[in-house]
């Protein structure tokens, strides 16, 4: 017991940490450590540095160092890291990394992995390396590699395992449990929940593996057995994320159109989906798609010129409703210097509005069943702010401009007021019909929202002004 | 064996489910079969419409529904279903039926939950109602709510259930299984891994039990065991749900500071704290503060309009830029067309950069080992964006004024390229700054860089237009 008590010795802690501070992040001094060590070509040192990390960890080292480091670690990491760092990897990095790794190498490492990890990395390989690294394998474990990727991305079947502990209704806790001790090998690695299935391989109820060791052994599985959530193998994984996350599941079996269990997901993917997808939400509001860090500044660039290209078109129309009212500027220049300010507010009550729309759709607190109350409430909320805000700039804006017309102070009022409602209707009602048009919600809802508020905060503001002023 | 195979009978699954569609969301029509029970006040309807829904789709109903219909409701629900919703409503929600529960029903429904969910609950209680409800519990139920709330507010300690699965290091697989049925009523509802402890309560190691599950009953847990990541009872939510998603974790044990076992955190807890985090996130960035669909007008415009307060305060401060330069305006009219232009892609460029890093922060891709490599990335894609777009809109505005003097096309050209450079500055800075000053990145980060970009974009713009056309 001497040698386990160790781990609590604080010397040996502190070594064990040494290459994380205690915020769980990789201190600089550790990643300068293995980039010297990288650079120098000294693979034992870069071995005794790496192989007490957690994957997690070695996949973050990549994210900061450049591809030439990158490759040279690769070449040492032991066998077995080197498959679980694989499917922990940053996209961009993994696709990098797997073109420089042997594919004996990769065939063997693969084969340490379950079915779901090991097809995320075959999927990224290049077709003609694909090949090659699947016929180095196991006939079994291609099969299950090559069955994973038969199903669409993003579907369940893509993210099941197929290693699953199902257990014939007819048993009781102890046939079990002696079939998990006997058939040990063929288990998923780790499982939490037990699929009672009936003769033609359906579940039929399941318990998590806690109730099974607190029962005795003579009682049937049936007497124990709970009703359990079946994901589809083709729901989709967003779906997936969803039920998880609603009844707190920890695993779910997923089965086949005939109903047949197929696999099973387990939540720890899941995570990963939920921050995934709140990634993409969070960077699509902000006119951002796919980058990482290991993203160079042209594949950023190109993901970002897009939006802001059509940005620009957006804004030059809103500047061509200005040009109409040239003339009225002409008269009141006064009118230049205010007008920013309608849009810029209903720019941002626009956003505020949408992006709560956005998020409520995301968590499906927002359908069909209460769009209609929703709508209504960022109206009025759209109307409240308005009539909080109106006399603010109203006495600001004709106190400043009290010399030329203390008028304009009622314009700027009257038209923030009606901004702030085009706001709050466009900006509810953009993410609702982007969704009812099953497109997602999130995606170029900013651009149009920030236009529109621009595009009527101006002609309001300069119509009105126009109508009354001149 | 019949009963339970009757849960595949299409029909069956038809009626379980008729309270959702295929989107695991609540039918219009099922809420409106609720609503008419409830308005008429039928309680035997109501109970039969509810008792099988699961809680989380108890809560979800209640977001659909009235203050009026909610309590009716709440009188009705199984006292176990009850409990066990209350721990799944929005706070609004949760704060307004709590004030309604008789506290002798609250009493007895606590008892059902683990410590975790019911000191959650509590937490929301008024000061003497929840003096009352606490005692009219049993002295070992009080004690452990009492306990937990004696942690602060989003710590791992108020996130743990003191129930945990500990076993001493002498133990075997045997042993360990044989005090798993014994002492089956004060063990967790659900565990997912043991925790072996030394004499002091200190753990040494875990193992999952499926783990426990395949190995003879004569295996020593110490042979078995593997190291665990420790939770410090102190440590904030935000760092526990971090090290679950980096580590893959189902369940970590819980250490005080002299390092003993004193609960555990599970995964499901977890995944509720990720999508509040991100939920925050993304509202923080649109200005939006704690709003849920319980709000009322008045709390959402609460929430709002402070920041768009402060953002009528800098667009004030954008527009005094523009006052300075009425004299130009007066002169060359198009400058008025054109400047929004400027500013909104500068602020539409700095929102990109700006989400990107509060983003890579949240998810500690980002932090001081490779911060200085950020800015410089951004900073060249600022220049980029501005060399791609710089001659777009200056062909375009030269042409569109050509009367006037084509040489505005070269002005907002240029103008364009340095606000691009102080957006890309300003997007990253703001955030990394906030987080070294240990504020949370996202909050009024939008503000600052919005304003800073459309105060620079009109000062860049008519200053350079000033000096270049006058």
């Amino acid at each position: 017991m001497s040698d386990k008590t160790a781990t609590l010795d604080p010397e040996v802690i502190t070594e064990d940490h040494e290459a994380l501070d205690e915020d769980y992040v990789l201190t600089p001094a550790f990643v300068e450590k293995v980039a010297d060590a990288a650079d120098e070509g000294d693979g034992m040192r870069l071995r005794s540095l790496l192989e007490d990390l957690h994957p997690a960890d070695v996949a973050d080292l990549m994210g900061y160092l450049n591809p030439e480091l990158r490759a040279v670690i690769m070449l040492w990491l032991p066998p077995e890291l080197l498959a679980d760092t694989l499917p922990e990897l940053d996209d961009g990095i993994r696709e990098e990394v797997l073109e420089r790794v042997p594919h004996l190498t990769l065939a063997e490492a693969l084969q340490e992995l379950d079915s779901d990890d090991a097809a995320a990395v075959v999927e990224d390989l290049e077709d003609d390396q694909r090949e090659k690294v699947l016929s180095a394998m196991p006939a079994g474990d291609r099969a299950a590699i090559e069955s994973s990727l038969g199903y669409e991305e993003d579907s369940a079947g893509r993210l099941m395992q197929r290693e699953v502990m199902a257990a014939p209704a007819f048993w009781n806790v102890g046939d079990t449990i002696d079939h998990i001790r006997r058939q040990s090998d063929d288990l998923p690695e780790l499982f939490f929940d037990i699929y009672v299935v009936d003769p033609m391989n359906k579940p039929v109820g399941g318990l998590p593996i806690s109730q099974l060791l607190r029962a005795p052994r003579a009682a049937k599985l049936t007497d124990l057995m709970e009703p359990i959530n079946e994901i589809a193998v083709d729901q989709d994984q967003e779906e997936v994320a969803y039920i998880f996350e609603k009844y707190h599941l920890i695993s779910a079996p997923v089965i086949d159109a005939g109903g047949r269990l197929v696999g099973q997901i387990t939540v720890d993917d899941i995570v990963n989906i939920i921050q995934e997808e709140n990634r993409e939400d969070i960077l699509r509001l902000a006119g951002v798609s796919d980058e990482d860090r290991g993203s160079s500044v042209f594949e950023i660039v190109r993901g970002r010129v897009p939006w802001l290209t059509i940005n620009l078109a957006t804004a030059a129309l809103g500047a061509s409703v200005i040009g109409l009212f040239e003339h009225t500027i002409e008269k009141i220049v006064a009118l230049a210097v205010l007008m920013p300010i309608v849009s810029a507010i209903g720019g941002n009550a626009g956003t505020q509005a949408l992006t709560v729309t956005v998020r409520a759709l995301a968590t499906r607190e927002l359908n069909s069943a209460n769009a209609g109350r929703t709508f209504w409430r960022e109206l009025f909320v759209g109307l409240a702010n308005g009539l909080i805000l109106a006399p603010l700039i109203g006495v600001v804006a004709g106190f400043w401009f009290r010399d030329e017309d203390w008028r304009i102070g009622l314009v700027i009022g009257a038209a923030m007021v009606l901004n702030l409602l085009v706001a709050a209707s466009i900006g509810v009602l953009t993410p609702l019909t982007l969704s009812k048009l099953k497109f997602d919600p999130a995606v170029s809802s900013a651009v149009f929202v920030t236009a529109t508020t621009d595009f009527f905060g101006f002609l309001i503001f300069l119509g009105l002004a126009t109508i009354v002023l001149l």
